[in-house]
């Protein structure tokens, strides 16, 4: 008997494996998001998958726990599932929004405000079983404040505008081998500009020695919580977070929070591990 | 004897056309910009232009005047030059960029502070002859404030979020045939989300009487001169405006100067005719 738990967001999916001896096996694929990545897409991607744990291992699994960015409205948790299901027919499937599997991780039966910070952000109020208020996802155009893309935006408008030190400008453009004119080609002639601003944090992260770089991470988190106190209307909150950038920058993370009355409790990268230990609560 | 000036932005471009009597013909096609738009793109729309006024009077055209969206750059005005210079191999062609056409309709040989508020936004002092002081204008993903897209982000962040009055918000999904999940559809899933973005100040200008959507567009000004305030730093600038939301919304555009101390000299929507009555000072 074999269980399979599966977290996707926007960058990449991951694969938890669990035997009957619980001992578990983990690897990436690319991203899914269940609103905008297409159903053949996310066909190969699980093809992928199923092909890797090869016929024998994959006639054993009984149960997949799939949570994904995108899967909050039902028709995308049936997409999911009706893509999955055929792969493995055997196999029970069950499928849940990013959103809840990061309360799932953090929370388990206890009631939370749980955050995801990873390439976008989302968050939201859990009563211990339910997401019951929810701070709406605008995507990285008109929102994302917190995440990846966004703090790439922020480091972006901060260079365009040349109010960057000449140092942390001149490291930025030998990293990236660009100049002002090469950004906005890269910003406005690019198909993907987005998938090209998610790069940047991995930057500010070997950068974050430079108070200048802690500065920008700091206001991204900033501008994510104030824009929260629009939502959840109390003195102090304390957060549950899941997501690279949380994890990655939890010093600035916590400063922030600070900076606004609030507290960060607990930040996990990946929730499928956390998911597993409570894996009965789910399926 | 014939001159022409041409006035490019992102949305469309000018055509005016001065006879020897100083009668004048107007027309419009597409936008430009030199930045973005590509060589061939420009070349059919300049190639329309000349099959439009014909051989004879194409003959007859001694001076082009062109002031253009990316002309900043003079690579960018090189560039635009040699695609018009064969067409029009008698004429003398000048290319300026539109914000330098911005300040020679306004403000002539006077020095000033000249915005453009159009489908984007751009901002600078002008001494009299040239522009000395240059708030650096960074794309409808990154700046924009004040510019139409800026402002469709800015409706569309009140409509997702949930805060729009019942009747605004279904005055709009009735207009624009959409409901939430359709618009994240055009945001995310449409290669020019930016062109649906800049239809929307034409939805707001039919419902300027509308109270909230007169904040909303106040808003738009509001972020405009408070990002002026970070180039600019005087304690109370007179701005002259050029393009077409700063012409269409004066009365949110004089609000929001006044809140913040600023003022508004004039607005004007198109500069071609005002260029033309001082043109012996800008070939």
């Amino acid at each position: 008997m074999m269980r399979v738990f599966i977290d996707s967001g926007a960058t990449k999916t991951e694969f938890l494996l669990v035997d009957s001896q619980g001992d578990t096996t983990q690897f990436q694929l690319e991203g899914i998001n269940a609103n905008y990545t297409s159903k053949k897409q996310i066909e190969r991607i699980m093809k992928q998958f199923a092909a890797t744990i090869g016929g024998e291992k994959g006639e054993a699994i009984e149960q997949i726990l799939y949570y994904g960015a995108g899967c909050m409205p039902l028709h995308n948790q049936e997409k999911i599932k009706e893509i999955i299901q055929p792969l493995f027919p055997t196999a029970s499937v069950v499928v849940h929004s990013d959103l809840l599997g990061a309360c799932h991780a953090t929370c388990g039966d206890q009631p939370g405000y749980v955050a995801i910070l990873g390439t976008g952000s989302a968050a939201c109020y859990y009563d211990g079983e339910q997401i019951t208020n929810l701070a709406p996802s605008l995507g990285y155009l008109l929102g994302d404040e917190g995440g990846g893309i966004y703090l790439g935006k922020l480091f972006l408008q901060y260079y365009l505008k040349g109010v960057l030190s000449d140092s942390l400008k001149q490291c930025f453009e030998s990293e990236f081998e660009v100049d002002r004119a090469r950004v906005l080609h890269l910003l406005y002639r690019d198909i993907e500009p987005e998938k090209w601003m998610a790069t940047i944090p991995l930057f500010l992260k070997k950068e974050i020695a430079d108070p200048e770089v802690q500065q920008i991470v700091t206001l991204n988190f900033t501008h994510f919580f104030e824009e929260q106190q629009r939502y959840f209307k109390t003195e102090s909150i304390a957060w549950h977070v899941v997501g690279s950038l949380g994890f990655h920058f939890q010093e600035q993370l916590k400063q922030a929070a600070q900076n606004l009355n609030m507290q960060i409790v607990q930040v996990i990268a990946q929730p499928v591990h956390q998911i597993m230990l409570n894996f009965a609560h789910y399926v």
